[in-house]
């Protein structure tokens, strides 16, 4: 008989597309006091938080509609033959949310604490922002034993510092990571790159610590191989971060976003060069500042979902050559 | 500690409402393998199905949008005092899709099938279309015992007949529920029709029948608290079904639909009649053809989600009251 | 056989209204050179022409886009009867359209001459601008027999005088009208006034000249039926034209349009009123300023087209009475 | 010869309207160290916040795009014949941006001394938000002499309590202002309130203050007239603030909004309330909850704009009658 | 004079581009009864059907919107000389629209008849979809006599086979093709393949049946010339038809599309690649699955006209060198 | 404390992007009577003027959305090092507003005299169009004394002829330049033409001329270092103008123009370009075709802001230099 619930439909992943709760790429929702998180290795996490950001926000709708747009994400990878459900336990942890959102530091504070539970589980987190901001307690939570590596796409370097008289905000976690210890400098890449800047040399931290910083002009230079073995040489083999945040891309592919900055790399660039990165020890990942009021096709949201699909394949793989 | 499943945030509906997996007003998701049906009284269905349209599509896309948008929703009716989870169990059973889409007389009864099921656990259905043909599968699932009574907002009183070389589709419910015996025509109001037809006498069969049928010209001179007076004449003390299509709106209201009709009665106008109907004996409604690729505001799936809050007020009412 | 052409398939008012070439309201197609227009009694004619605007330009683009929505048009006017297209020869024109659309004088000659040929073929034109300023060729065309009346649908008089260094543009079709005998102002009202104004008699002329105004704020004490019996009185029994411009309107039906006034008069109430012109002896009229670029739901033109429909009723009674 | 600065051209109000900087509704800019403050009597200052909303950001882009539909606005009221530029200085004083967007309190804090500089030249302030957390610190810079009265548009009360942790944000200035002796109560109104609540009675606060409040239903069956009967009977002869939010309004009218609530009134019927507020000593006033990136066509921008111009023309009157 | 049908104005190509009704290209339109096929070497056919998509509806819309947008077409291909309309009689045929399109096997069988007739008139089919379901009737209609060799470029094979309990639909035509003998899968070549699958051979039928599948991965290295370079080597000298379903481009360039997958080609590439067909036997071609409702731009819809324009360039040269 | 006039806020660069009123890259206002021009070395100038556009219009439009998004740029040049402010004193100067926009021969003049003021003043202009027609008026105020060469971004050479009855329009202006003296076609580059034509050699003026036509297809080939060398080749040490259309992109980058073609370079290709005319002798600029009521993201103007910024640099650069 036709039932909602007949076995020949127990696989959500070969459903139509449009139909049923949208959870992250259709994985099982599992929180606390829903299934709970036994046995879960890879969690798909929600951070659906923008106090952090300069000028539009909306991001806090960011993780919703990732959720709607990644039912078009399928099992496997093609392009790499990698099956994360197979190689893991894959499951849609639902929202970090705040419970104190108006409260910049209190704010990143729960987050942190979210993903100390997460960590304390030994699920690695693989989550949607929400701002950059978020990116600052998720490693406090999960770098706090040792300094990572991060592999961060971005058309900001997002290591500068107090604006709008507040040490926190998304233009600055990069730069506190490292002065909290939880980032390795001399293991960081910043990809992408570019824009107009208010005082010439933007990113002097990023420079000054020894990040290697690739300017969309390098990035031209170099193209995908080059860059993807400059990542693979900066990273080396201890255990890394990955953080990818949509500006980064152009804006035709990702308009809504709280920054865009004409002139970026494109989809097919970023899904290359982040297969490029096989092979490294990623511990966790995150995709941001998706801003879906300034989207109406949808398409960054999509992107978004993408992303978050490539950096799960990596995950996976990590996790499992562990 | 702040955790995503603290005590103090059990209560969904008071978290922000841009946070966490979007179920039909933040109710909890209960399908047959999670969760379970039992103790369920107010069962709301997502029905991601448009087979049945003649013109634009996309209200497949209907429910998941829905339930996001449905999110605004609060727990209390303001207007009425009603507080349906206070009356009544009210779960979110999630969507009784179809798994042969491509014919249109299987997929209906794929509909049914999931139909039966609700009803068979005495659950009161609330359904969030896909177009308007899914109404007739509710019908037979639900109606079969006795024929119903029937309060129809709607631009046309889909008592059409064969078109396009179809029995079924979905201008035509209401005929074939009369003819197969599910709706007692007497018992039927249909209210806000209008637009220009094909045939003079399009509607005829509810001529025929004898359904009360409520011009927009006629709605316009009676005033909302006429309507009401005559809905509450024609469906009396016997048992009812709502169906509320969105095109009976004006387009501004809901330029997200199949078949817009210009000149159509107001949201406020659709509340005040919709809880005018405070006494009936209602045993189930849906909110239909609410089309999300045709709504670039998401006000259509706002409103949608409006009216199934006003029809789920007066199913717990009504229940409670058996 | 299924064939394009079967006789079964050639009343294109059944087909679904997605399908082929969009003419207006699905009529035939017919050009000076293709298929004449020998025969035809009414004719839709588009004038894509936005030369005359003061602000936010796009009109230029209405025929193709009311076109394009007015596929959603049947054959009956289901609220009054009247079948236009059993009581006269309908046909789509086509566009009189301007081979030298950067002289705005020069433009508005060649749109005269187009309706000239028109009028000399005895058919009674109904038209899609464009922008106000087309209506004055057309009165040139068709009036100059003998002063016209005229019903006058907009938030604007369209009175006033010069402006930014010309004579001619869409705010003052009316005044032009009225000096060169097309109209005769004391069997001409206009409705739907508002918005604010830049001289306190804004429209010293219409008052000057015993227009009748009525401002919005008239119109919400009079009701529709109050304006219809005045409209009745002004008009009375001499010929008249309908001029409807969709700005009259309030922005949320018609925001395609290039000067929104808030606060205007709603769709239904716009197609009670001109239901209410039954009986005048109408001889022509006009749905202007419909701005598809500004439209992103297309419900504007969906609009146009439904007024154009009403219009068409209205000539096609006035036709077969005479 | 054809100059900018012409003295042809000098009134920019004449120009074309998609012309020149978007000043509001184009006058003179005059910020402290542009013009100074001199002379002004009435002030049109943004306040470009959104830092206290619960649900949907972006108020913070109100001011921008208000100011640039604002440009639709002429001279003087047509319906009232008040010509607000012709009893008063009005300028644009810029907007009363914020240091330190980050912290709620410091924020609201910062606006509060920026008005206290408009009070302390005697400015009357008319000013378009942000959320409505600004009109809080508004209040505390006029009003803290004396409490004031309050004409309200709103679907919300904006009288609730703490709220994610927060004594502060866009649900609550009115209880605050109340409390802090900046209004009052017996001499508040509020109209239009409706949506669902998850308290019974959401708005005991206003109950048990004594603030009259006109829920939408009242509003339907009182009428525009009724409601300024009872406006004018509550506000009596003291002097009163006027503080309108976009989400009173139906969504049609301002999909553009935080916190949309289905069923509101019409613009037309807000400008007539507005307009019956005639003769009251009006001291200041705001349009708040514009937020651009949820408003695809602008209409709430320019809705936002004609208000603002409806209640400038009461505050000039109310100004030059003292 | 000034008429519509001066001589002057008798090429509707040089006409302004947004008047007329809108034909592919501005052609003639040419159905049997309005004007007939005889002497048509080239016919542009719309096929208004989405019955065969698994996931986002809308495409049936396609082709007016397509029609709409080729209107920015104009005769000569600049970059090749090809001057389509000198070497071939190019006319719009209209659509080849279905009459009971609730059965998706019966809807195939009449768009075959359809192409049927057009085939034996000996007319080139050049189409505009609808979803890529169309192309198997279509190749029923054309290649019957003998298989022909295929240049398809989509993001995916579309070699599936049985989904929701069909055989027929979207993703399966290509498979259905090889089995019925209407492709010669040894010259068939699939350009862009990419996106996530659900089984990690997800395109075993091409593999096994020898077509030539060119992943993204692949094209990015190979470049636009070395994919020339293997469609010519793949087709050689027998007639061939070109695929194109704009899913194949990256989903900013065809955002209004039911299947997007991140990471394609661009529309230059996709020009340059078309244009490297030269020199083939074509005997036909399409382009599919533009769906409007998801194209607020209408981008998607100007793309699919620029790829008709270079197929129909292509067509017309082959048949010419015939 | 805190004031909006502040010394710690004087600098409106670092206050948050959405404040303020929108002058072009938040530059001071300088018009005639409001600030004066002296002292200013490049003005910044919006012509909202699309009187010659032949298909679409909406570029009147375009300065004060490129003013809007143009608060996203910042002071420095990241890539180049380029701090145009510290090199030259840089100020809106207002718009080029037309005072007679209905003629278009008299519209031009209008502009040309407004620029001979600005160059009178030595002021180096960078415009914002406004459609391409405004080209020519601005080369007849500052290319009278000797011809300029010209480094032209665009689809179209712009170089046709008469059309539609006119001598002047956007299709034209390079050729009039020509023919006037004022272009030195030896010294002219053309960069990124493309689309299908009306007449085989559409632009047989430019290659008549001498000029460097560099269509699409070479600069596939070429790349983008190949067509910066053959841009400082053709142009040499003489003084040049550069004139940036958006529609040269491809359509993604810039839907909001007025004569989309597919298939165009990126944006980060034309920054690449841009930067790579260093050291030639620029004495103006303009970018034109950004018509926002084609552009829901708001993306075109964006680049068209980003692209003024990297013209500012260059003419800032080249000033200094002389």
């Amino acid at each position: 008989m036709a039932s909602n619930d007949d076995p020949a439909r127990t696989d959500p992943m070969v459903r139509p597309r449009y139909t049923g709760l949208a959870s992250f790429m259709r994985m099982p929702y599992r929180s606390l006091d829903q299934g709970g998180w036994d046995g879960v290795e890879i969690g798909l996490i929600g951070v659906p938080f923008d106090g952090g950001v300069t000028n539009r926000p909306g991001a806090r709708h960011g993780p919703r509609e990732i959720r709607n747009q990644s039912s078009f994400i399928r099992k496997i990878n093609q392009a790499t033959g990698i099956a994360p459900h197979d190689l893991c336990t894959v499951a849609d942890l639902g929202d970090a949310w705040i419970e104190k959102p108006f409260e910049l530091k209190g704010a990143l504070d729960e987050i942190a604490a979210f993903f100390a539970q997460v960590h304390a589980q030994g699920i690695t987190p693989l989550s949607a922002g929400g701002d950059h901001a978020i990116t600052l307690p998720i490693l406090r939570a999960i770098a706090h034993e040792r300094p990572l590596g991060l592999i961060h796409f971005d058309a900001h370097c997002d290591t500068g510092d107090d604006y709008l008289g507040s040490k926190l905000h998304h233009g600055v976690p990069f730069r506190r990571a490292v002065e909290e210890g939880l980032l390795d400098p001399k293991r960081c890449i910043q990809i992408g790159i570019r824009g107009s800047v208010n005082e010439l040399d933007q990113w002097a931290f990023s420079h000054e610590q020894g990040m290697r910083v690739i300017y969309i002009e390098e990035f031209y230079e170099l193209g995908v191989a080059g860059v993807i073995a400059e990542a693979q040489r900066v990273i080396g083999t201890g255990p890394a971060y990955v953080s990818f945040d949509v500006d980064g891309l152009d804006p035709v592919y990702a308009p809504g976003t709280g920054t865009p900055e004409v002139g970026g790399f494109s989809t097919l660039e970023a899904q290359l060069m982040l297969r490029g990165l096989s092979g490294l020890d990623l511990v966790g990942g995150d995709v941001v500042e998706v801003s879906p009021p300034f989207d109406p096709t949808g398409n960054t949201a999509l992107v978004g979902a993408t992303m978050m699909f490539e950096i799960l394949c990596l995950l996976a793989e990590a996790r499992a050559a562990r």
